[in-house]
């Protein structure tokens, strides 16, 4: 085993990791996967180094599960009462806090009143079907997982330029008259008689479902007129004029998100809620590895004065200390950067101050009955979007056709998450009520969706965690400086920074599980521990939003 | 209650049967209801009329289930062992029969040897979410429902004319860069500059994911050229050309097929089978309705000549006789066809005469490994579409994750399924192997999927069934007469023809239950048994292939 003076693997060292990480092999676009750590070697009984990993997150979790594997004697820090961060699922009896008007003390919002059985994942919501690293972890976990349903052509989007306004459309009218139009304008620019031109014609014919003239009176794609009958046939419904499409720029409204490689089928959710995941991780390095997690310990200080890492943490009221071989920290960077750090370079404290965190909001709604599934609304799972400020509307991929369940009433970011985050509880489920309504009258009175049991979290005000995920910007000169040293360890390879917050992938588990991978094999000199020359900057916004 | 002789029903009947079926309400778009029948009249005890329903389909059996809440006193004969017609789920130990060369006797072909626990369906596979009254069927009678994922963008195609050939797309790559470069195309056509113009150009972006300048340059929609890493970041895979696209004729091979709204999320399936539509359905008829269901029970001839519909039918080696108020045919057309029918019209006769069913095999393989879902293929449904006679690929939509599973390797059409179904059983597994193998080299050897764990059916060869649905043109002017006259009673209404192939839903559950639904309104005596004076035909092969 190496030791943290080995700073300087061999290459067959990065080949071994390369290979353990599927790398090497001739792989499609967008492949990848996790690295088997068993094949590297472990240290001696008795010999193991210790590490302290801060943050039980996702990448934390992670690393100390990887770690453990590798005999590591590891103590994970966490502040809060339960483990899983930004990984959280909201069930009855669940207490939320937020930070105070002047940000300083954690106060009680409000209590999860679901009826037992149901859930909200109020942090990642969705694992695609890329993200080699979460799905293979939750196989290995033996954590079961379903379809998440990004988009069915049942969903709505609501505009105000939409004509007749307030009217919702349906996903399956925006999404085929567009193609229709668009594949008809097409048609009628081409001006040449040639085969190619020809074979270009057909293909926009099926694109757009165009007639033999090239072109487009709506299709059954968007739809029926009438429900179907022994003698009422399919007859496509009335397609949207071109104006009124372009009219209500629908397409700024996150319409086209599913398409991108992040949401696109198949999606997976872990059944019974996302922190399925941080369960079983947690079971699993505590049990079958020397790991140790002390929850409620909230770390105030980090020195890396002397040969080992120092960590000052307050728990059950004291003040404590514990030293370790290296340390791992999980704690997302506003929340580090308060912190008491001794001994770390200018260039890290730095890169920590550069990028703030995001701010999100989400509304959890419990509805007593799942009228959108009935036969006039005919949604099952999949996201209304609108351009209220509660930007969209998540409804259940789970537990199809049962009684009751949840939704999600809002998930918003920039400013409309700024200023509901200001809201009282009460006050932004009335605001989310208001977006609801917009979509589903059942909204317009609390029998159905009664307000008490309406959850809400404004992450940039949750102690510990102050926001969604670094808001990584390419645009940013001094963003460009501060990644790169995050992929960097400090203190002469002690003290190592891990979470999505340190991966091209910030918002997403995927991110935190390879940071938390790479930070692995850089303290266990598998890796080096300089990152490259050129790194680029993670795009936050285009990677959590799509757009 | 209303007998035989009131043809006739008011028009507040009428309106009764709308509103019960939801057809009064102002409906948005391809919307539609199951009726309610228990608002209708029921017999005093021991007044129940009685019905003969031959064949227990999906629409003898709904039909009875309709007609037993209704007091009806009702007798099922099938002539298979088992109840469900074409809803038929191959598991261990299934025995499969095809008719001889000569179309004559049945044979067993071969018997299913999947592994207990495993099973795939032979029939219908998935349900659209606006088929309501499978859904609401489904509710009513407990059967559990998953989604079916009929499309994810790791699906491949495989057609000779790609570049380079012999090596499949995936789907991502088909679908985004062919929107990339109609986007790019119509873009630069646009010579305009008011706010419209300008609007659309911005669509235009969004929409084909297109630079500043409108140019396609490739997407991440597309997925990624190398797999993540912390400093591995997103980058588009570069696009396939548009004349490689255009020059492969994708369109032909039915990639747009899951466009089509018969196709649209969220499809879903029965967990564990189709099949537990069948035994749910069979289960409440016998056990809460006046319904008896007779299997080995086989229909040789029906007369309408006296008073009461008689029909006889073999069964235990013995020919036997059975009369009723009523008779329901759910045997299919072709079949019909062969019986000795007595008192019939000339009109009638013509009509079960005109119309063929189609011919169309599937495949199915047991895989004793999910490698469709390994970190290369990243497959989870969905289906791969390819040039060969296989024609498509199925990829289960259940057990993600799990260890073994099934496939469906082959689902074709047309000359494609004629010349299949000439084949035996183990030369068509080997032509489905060698179709399969260009999309997975798996398919090479026989270890992953042994040739004798796969199953084949070739439904135009299946006895009682021949075809795989009625087979409408509505080129055909005999269909428009044929389709129009089965909508109609015979014999002064006591004979009723019931199945998708009187719908205009043929292949399709949702057919066969509507159309169960308006037999048995027509027989209580609630709707006319006049069809309306323009009924239009289905059109068979959009309906059933969305081509």
């Amino acid at each position: 085993m190496s030791t943290r003076t080995s700073a300087a693997p061999s290459e067959s060292a990065q080949s071994l990791y390369h290979a353990m990480s599927g790398l090497a092999g001739p792989l499609s676009s967008g492949e990848g996967t996790a690295p088997d750590f068993t094949a590297a070697p472990r240290a001696a009984a008795g010999t193991e180094p210790s590490v302290l990993l801060l943050g039980a997150g996702v990448g934390g979790l992670t690393a100390a599960y990887e770690l453990g594997k590798l005999g590591y004697r590891c103590t994970v820090l966490e502040p809060q009462p339960r483990t899983g961060g930004r990984n959280r699922t909201a069930r009855n009896g669940d207490k939320l806090y937020e930070l105070d008007g002047e940000g300083n003390s954690p106060v009680l919002t409000h209590t999860c009143a679901f009826d037992k059985g149901l859930y909200l994942n109020l942090g990642p919501g969705r694992i695609p079907y890329h993200h080699r690293r979460v799905l293979t972890y939750c196989t290995d976990l033996g954590v079961a997982l379903e379809p998440y349903i990004m988009e069915t052509t049942a969903n709505v989007l609501h505009s105000e330029g939409h004509t007749p306004p307030g009217r919702p459309w349906r996903n399956r009218r925006i999404a085929n008259d567009t193609r229709g139009h668009l594949a008809a304008l097409l048609s009628a620019s081409l001006t040449g008689h040639d085969e190619f031109t020809g074979m270009l014609r057909d293909l926009l014919r099926r694109f757009g479902d165009l007639d033999e003239e090239g072109e487009y009176h709506g299709s059954t794609r968007s739809g029926y007129t009438e429900p179907l009958d022994v003698h009422e046939f399919p007859r496509p419904a009335p397609p949207l004029s071109l104006s009124d499409l372009v009219g209500s720029e629908f397409w700024k409204h996150r319409f086209y998100q599913p398409v991108e490689y992040l949401w696109q089928a198949t999606m997976f959710q872990p059944i019974g809620g996302m922190d399925k995941i941080v369960h079983a991780l947690t079971e699993r390095i505590t049990s079958e590895y020397n790991v140790t997690v002390e929850l409620d310990a909230d770390v105030t200080s980090i020195e890396l004065t002397g040969e080992r890492v120092g960590v000052t943490y307050r728990s059950g009221g004291k003040e404590l200390r514990a030293t370790a071989d290296y340390c791992v920290s999980n704690i997302p960077l506003p929340v580090l950067k308060q912190l008491t750090l001794t001994g770390f370079s200018t260039e890290f404290r730095n890169a920590v101050a550069a990028v703030g965190f995001a701010p999100t909001c989400k509304v959890g709604w419990q509805a007593n009955r799942r009228f959108w599934e009935d036969d006039h609304n005919q949604i099952y799972g999949g996201i209304s979007f609108t351009d209220h400020p509660i930007t969209q509307f998540w409804y259940p991929s789970n537990d199809y056709f049962s009684k009751t369940g949840t939704l999600t009433g809002a998930y918003n970011f920039g400013e409309h998450a700024q200023a509901m985050g200001k809201r009282t509880p009460d006050e932004r489920l009335s605001l989310a009520r208001e977006g609801a309504a917009q979509l589903h009258s059942e909204f317009l009175e609390k029998t159905t969706v009664p307000q008490e049991l309406g959850v809400t979290i404004a992450w940039h005000k949750v102690p510990h965690q102050l926001g969604g995920w670094a808001d990584w910007d390419p645009a940013d000169p001094s963003h460009q400086v501060a990644y790169k040293q995050l992929l960097q360890p400090e203190g002469d390879g002690r003290f190592y920074v891990v979470g999505d917050q340190a991966s091209p992938l910030p918002g997403w588990q995927e991110g935190a599980m390879m940071s938390a991978q790479y930070v692995v094999a850089q303290l266990h000199g598998i890796l080096p521990r300089t990152a490259p020359t050129d790194v680029r900057v993670p795009d936050s916004v285009f990677l959590t939003q799509g757009l």
